[in-house]
């Protein structure tokens, strides 16, 4: 579609105060789901990341990877065993996630950002010893699924400051060296608090926090930190949602600004969020 | 109007290659005609400039005045007098240049670009001993113009890597504290030259060069500087054109990569310039 | 005058403790009355600028121009309006005030500067919105006539640290572009309180503060700020000196060492202040 | 085993000279063979390499990994094709590679020079776009097999400023995102020729250059590259020497002071060869 | 003798956990005793600083030099003059002083050190006002022996930034440009202080604090600077020592590691010291 | 005296100019004779070198030591040895010659210069090994008599960078240790010469270069660099100037701007010479 001089303009002046809002600042994007599958997605990803970078905004990109690790586990022939529901991560397991998310996706990010001219590095949580990392403790035992309890924000600064758009594995090492898959969302979420970021975004599959999860038009677009307790009890918080929205809530809590549930399935949904006032999806602050 | 997001996120990611393009480059924008008399033109340029410094481009503004100069000499009761068709600057004439230039249309051009939330700095040719200027040379005595015979780019480069948007006006001084009167066109050709600007823009009251001067529909759009001569002998360079386009020719010989005759008229015809690949007006390379 | 080597040498090496006292310290001089009128004078007070920012000092000069404004609104033909005795100052009347003070003065005095060898900027309260300013309030309307809440010192360091004697002209805007009128001895006091000045100099037309005010005999040298409640009740601080001296104790309560009420019209004296320990005129400390 | 002072002191003593020569010299070693199987050997490279850049040596480690990718790809039951008895390296097989590479192997390294006490960041030739590649021409169509044709060293640079080693793996991307396995050696002896290294170290399971290749007496410790040819000639240098001396020679003809093929499977031979004059395997300069 | 790559490399990696250590450390090290006189003992000193220097740590070299001075006195013939056993200094015998430490040993020490290729500066506490001074306040009046009463540590933090090793003499001026001759052993420990050291050690030529002093088996390795002043109650600590003692205690007290009373009189006693876990002599914490 | 205002100011104006020209030059001063003995002459060179470098000039001193040497040598009975009437130089005699200058008379320099407020920092060619030196090349073997074969500026560079006079005693040392003692006005020039000073300043003795050396009225003010030769040729240079007039031509012809030979009995002459156009003493250009 041609697009007029008018409209071209007009649009380049209304995201003015948004990139002057978030000059220097620092935007955590968890990348995942559906945008990380359909193509035409993931290419509006990279070249949203690109012109953010450019605008002067610091992004960090922090990206998890399910699907293919569960392709890859099944390449292998390795059988899954589950805990309470809960895949249960042995060594072998680990080893696996290790390798497609800081070997494969990894390294395929960075070349699809360099594809779009961007400049980026591919880091994980061993690298510079990023993620100081515990086995995660809950009511059963996961094996080799890690927390993160420290941030070492060095390797993503002096990757940012150089330049380079950090993209990051959620994988992390202990003192040992034993090798632990740590959930993507919390991972990001502490990120973003340890690195003072000014927004957090959760890219997902769902239009956001709806207040009839049947209905999106009953889209939840602000939520105080304040009333995620109550939204829990109504039970408009729920299932899958709480984890995530967990995270926001926690990184919020630790100094980012706002921290928000975006829904990955529409192309450029990031650039809409970041350069509009409105947003799409829940926003939590 | 109310755009659609698929709409806004189409021209964002168009105009992302040119931004990388123009990252940290010098844009010196020599600013004049309508677009600096109609209120609303005036503040559509103020926010291009605000909007380009933002996404990395490093904007000079080089401004003329005309018409509020000739207001100004109106008020004080000072008869002009013409050389050959020229107006003959006397040494009071060059004291009302001045004020006018570097004291109120400069600073209201700071104060206006402070409005839309830039950062500027007002200065002219005496600041920092920018201009080394001479009597101009020419059939015939116009008292006070001066020509500018080498610019001195440090007070630049300090209001540039402070993060200013430097506003020249194109007064200058010679050792004795002569003040003279300097063209702007020339003057923006200089700097640009000087700062090895990737691009010198002359805001016109014209579409640009036109094959037929009676039909915006024969414009070129571009010219080879080596094609210029010979678009002189075919007069279709003429009259007023003929120093605005040896300015264009004469900064591209000095290395700026290009040179453009910019129709002020539209509004935000500087983001059209920069952010699409036809550009508007006539671009001399 | 030949002078002798032995008093030469003699002098130079008796200026070396005050050298010592301010090198790298700030001084803020106020500049205005016969020594901004006199050509000798004018001579005399550039050339002490220059050599202070020889030696070490950061000399930052802020003028006034009333005598050149009241020429030049004679000169457009505008009446002038008084309330309680004080200049009204309209719309037109500020900008007349912008224009010669920022656009003439201010410019000249950076070109004089240039011809005693030194290196100077010209910046008016509007570049880089140094002054935040709002309408004065006072028991009448007095117009555009504004007061300083903050100052912005961000553009007088750009200037000082890349070697350039800021010259500032007392204009400022609000947030709308309002321009106002700010007096300069309040923006002095202001500007060296907010640069942590060492010294602020406010050269006048009178010998200082004189115990009785018709004669020159009665100078009182120094003044602690505590004590001018009491010398203002006992009328030896009077009239025009109340806001002169008001600005000294102000400066003086915010940190600045010592200011200084100067007799103008001797030359050299800002020399004398600053490289000898009588100094000359009142000192306020 | 208990070691006396004196001769603690004689070995320190006489590292002295070779600290003093390495000091702040780039260092690059290609890993591979046995001391990357040998628990041992491993343990015994990382504590040379964290004691390496603990006395001032910058040191690059650049490693293969074939081992682990032959048995990546049984375990995915990946059928080997081979062209001229070289491994054919379809896209299935480079993903492969990748992830064993810059997923598993380049992030285990990483995490025990952690444990070893020391900072490595570990990246591959897809970050910051490190290689320019494109496939490898040869005889035959060995299918995503690359050549590197330029290194960008500021990734590496980067990492080696912010005191991190550098962990390289060999893989690298083309324009398209297409991702080729590429020889370590020939990597490496480029990555040292970009960086200007004073010392390619290329580790083996040989004792070096053998005269006779049946008889580890016959090590020959020094070679000219002018030799090599003549080396060749005579049959010395065969087999699979060729192309790793050829990495040799080229690196050397490149600016990198010596090239030293190195016996890995002898515990800290990187430091016997780097803190004594001998050195240990065969050297060419 | 020929030390086998077994033990050469035992050693190194037994280093390493020493040099990360002591990383970017201080350490002062006073020098004196047979340390300074055995030629031998001399240049293993020197060649110690020299690797301590080149792994990191930053060296600062005290020394005194009684045997010198004695030495110049008689070839003088200057009558040596005791108050109460202890050298009264007249202003010969510190003009003697001066000569003796910083123009002879400690320029000789300086180019010993670079003939061991090292990089050092010869400094005194003259230079830079490093030490201000006092007369020495105790019992009896000693002359021209003084106090340091502070340290301004500028001097030496230029040295060792531009890498040269401070080589510093402890003689000192007041203000008057009197010459004072100052104890080295208190004034190593008041810069050690100053800086911030990680290590303070003081050669002599003894075994360490020995429970027995006729006894070298009775070494007491390691005191607690609380149990000072019992040991010196129970006489453990009696005679020369407790002011050597009351050193460390004292730069123990301000913030430094450890200081070491060492043995000079072994070889390389330093490099023990530093590289060893059980050190050398008695160690101060 | 009491001066009055009037001719303070009066010089300090005509002191700027020459404050302009040696900003951030360097000067190197040879001082020596008269002016080191004389106690007022001592205080007044001191307060000179002060004030020089507050007013922007990098002054280094380089101090001879004749008279002191000599007195060392009585005090410690040494007999003198002379070859063709030229001292020869023995180990001992270097010894005292190193002892005095760069223990005695360097530091009470340095100590001199604390006492008029200066910053200093006693240096000699030993330290940083900023002398290259060889044993002396003449006629007859004048033992440890040494020449600077080259100047490393770094130690003195670090001086002035950190705001120290740097004070040099011309001793220096070979490889092997050995000390020379070298004439300090060769070791000044050659020290002009390789930090490119604007000035060299020898002080001497005498007034300047005469043409008739019996009358101080014919004082030849200012000498071309290829004028010596004939100057030789006519008696008019001979003598003891020779060898001094050399450094100058010498210095000159590396670069230095000029060479003057300036009466050092002359107290501030060093003052006079540097503020005035005349100056004094002989110029070399």
């Amino acid at each position: 579609m041609e697009i007029s001089n008018e409209i071209k303009t007009q649009v380049l002046v209304q995201a003015l105060p948004y990139i002057q809002k978030y000059y220097n600042k620092v935007v955590v994007i968890k990348y995942g789901g559906n945008a990380m599958i359909n193509e035409d997605l993931k290419n509006a990803v990279m070249s949203d990341l690109v012109l953010l970078s450019l605008v002067g905004i610091k992004v960090v990109l922090v990206h998890g990877g399910g699907p293919e690790i569960t392709e890859m586990l099944k390449r292998v022939g390795k059988e899954s065993k589950f805990v309470n529901g809960l895949r249960y991560t042995d060594e072998e397991t680990a080893e696996i996630v290790q390798m497609v998310l800081a070997g494969k996706i990894n390294k395929n990010l960075v070349s699809l950002l360099h594809q779009h001219q961007g400049k980026a590095m591919g880091l994980c949580g061993i690298d510079g010893a990023m993620f100081q990392v515990e086995k995660h403790k809950g009511d059963a035992d996961l094996g080799f699924v890690g927390d993160v309890t420290a941030v070492d924000t060095a390797p993503i600064q002096v990757a940012l400051q150089n330049g380079y758009i950090p993209v990051i594995s959620t994988v992390g090492a202990d003192d040992q060296g034993n090798i632990y898959n740590i959930n993507a969302d919390t991972a990001a979420a502490q990120i973003a608090a340890s690195l003072h970021a000014e927004n957090l975004i959760l890219m997902t599959d769902i239009k956001g926090l709806l207040r009839d999860k049947d209905d999106e038009n009953t889209l939840i677009p602000f939520v105080q930190v304040s009333e995620v307790p109550s939204l829990i009890r109504q039970g408009i918080i729920s299932g899958g949602m709480i984890p995530k929205i967990e995270c926001c809530v926690e990184s919020v809590r630790r100094g980012v600004k706002k921290a928000v549930i975006l829904d990955g399935r529409i192309a450029h949904s990031i650039l809409i969020e970041i350069f509009s006032d409105e947003g799409i999806g829940t926003m939590f602050y």
